[in-house]
């Protein structure tokens, strides 16, 4: 399987199929993308317009142009072509399931297909492929354009060799392509990210604090640590010179006391509202694209300064 | 009540009261430090040295100087003539009650005693003081002399002013003083951690993923967000111009997936291994200072690279 890959397919433009488009397109490859929603075309050019910007401040590839995407409204042709198809369609197993049968039916054989599914395991997503062995979950973080996570899963009937093909793929285009070799509902990330989910909608739900209180009690303290190191190593440093083996001795009762909900709370039509005007309150005067902005023009300047400090970038220095 | 704050007393020379000193020092006042520890002296002035560097590059208030820093083996005498009170004693809830009753006997009766307990109730705490109306839980994140949240929590028995007069100091150290208004085990920060947390340790128990790979999979993706946005303004922005009643609509279903595990798992001798090993192997030939360091230097500048981009100050700037 030595095909190169040239022409990607994106199957689905919502969010984040639009912001696999603007990266693929900024490193210099040639995409088509389909979508049979209605205005899709024009919804996906003004999110590359968007996200252009920022993807240049991050260094565009030689050759890399808006011009090279095509939209094409027909799936069985947009993807005939592709060398790498990305499935980005609703999060509903069964719907996801019927494109990836039609995406596996009409790509070329050695075509890589990955998926953006936030939570399904690849295994149940491949069972009814004919070509199964090059299929994998590929689950980025949005903004696509701009974060470097690409969680790479392999299911039962993956071959390594398509997993490697994508995980080069993928660390071409300048991502770090974690290679989940689990399958797990929620994947590694979602599941943390869940959990820090439910536990501020039980707070919210009820009414020790509001959600912007919430967000205040993560950003300025642990929030500032996670872009650098994550919930282990965070605890191997606060352990002092014992490291984790002290936190350990530390924290491990705090294992037994009420520190978390345990159930997700029941989305009552009252937490909903809770949930949606506290985000509303917090966004104030602000428009969604000015905080999109915001934080896109942060998060550019944030990825290039942790660069220089990501821990495993140190231990490869230091050797 | 208008004693302003001159003098500050810490109780107990850990890693958080250490930190602490460094930040009232930093901050140009004179500190008193006790703790009953053989060598707790030496300890605190090498931690005092070690975060010097970067209270500097934050900057020093006028007059501030390590030569302020006095500490006193009798706990009376330490508080006598403090203004302020910090505890940092081990989390042990009869540990602290005990300390804290002989903080407040011998205290000036209007001088603020805060606790930095991570997860104990102040009503708890203050129960059996003589002056309980002057007690607040002011919970730090360590780094204490870098990161900029305290989670200020008043118990049934605090009064207004003493919780206005413990905002006002925190706030003059250039924290985030976050008022907590009602008290819950883990105030609200040490939810979420603990979420994070025990979430992280089923998937390293269950041989998911090393704790490596689990760090790798928050910070490369939701940890870059988290240091300017937290989980619900996060959301808020992934669901596009629908903001979080789309992700509601699109998430809500998640909460009923088994995308996170909802009980906390044994802590035995083999997770125990598992969680250290993997965290020794993580650091690689770095040593402790060293990944100390680097971390340090990443969150000063950071903190000012984040500042300009928290969504509050922009609202200000907006308005």
């Amino acid at each position: 399987m030595t095909t190169q890959i040239q022409t990607v397919a994106v199957v689905g433009t919502g969010v984040i199929g639009n912001g696999w488009i603007a990266r693929f397109l900024a490193h210099g490859y040639d995409v088509v993308a389909t979508d049979p929603a209605e205005g899709a075309e024009e919804r996906m050019r003004k999110a590359v317009d968007h996200a252009w910007p920022y993807v240049e401040e991050l260094g565009l590839a030689e050759g890399a142009s808006k011009d090279r995407l095509t939209f094409e409204k027909d799936l069985s042709k947009a993807v005939a072509d592709a060398d790498f198809i990305q499935e980005n369609v609703p999060e509903i197993e069964e719907l996801k399931q019927t494109v990836l049968q039609s995406i596996d039916q009409h790509a070329k054989p050695d075509a890589v297909i990955g998926s953006s599914t936030s939570g399904i395991m690849p295994s149940e997503l491949q069972a009814n492929l004919q070509h199964p062995e090059r299929f994998v979950v590929a689950h980025p973080f949005h903004p696509v354009y701009i974060l470097p996570l690409v969680e790479v899963v392999p299911g039962k009937a993956t071959t390594k060799e398509h997993v490697e093909k994508a995980q080069g793929f993928f660390e071409g285009l300048n991502m770090k392509a974690l290679l989940v070799r689990h399958e797990i509902e929620g994947h590694i990330a979602d599941r943390l990210i869940e959990a820090i989910w439910r536990e501020s909608l039980h707070i919210v739900n009820e009414g020790i604090a509001t959600t912007e209180e919430v967000d205040q009690a993560f950003i300025y303290g642990a929030g500032q640590r996670y872009a650098q190191y994550g919930p282990f190593l965070t605890f191997h440093l606060a352990g002092g010179e014992g490291g984790m083996r002290h936190m350990l001795k530390q924290f491990g009762p705090a294992l037994k006391k009420p520190w978390t909900k345990l159930e997700a709370p029941e989305l009552t039509d009252e937490l909903y509202d809770k949930v949606v005007s506290g985000c509303e309150q917090q966004a104030g005067d602000l428009s969604m694209s000015e905080l999109d902005q915001n934080r896109n023009e942060f998060l550019v300047r944030l990825l290039d300064l942790v660069k220089e400090y990501w821990p495993e970038d140190q231990k490869k220095e230091k050797v």
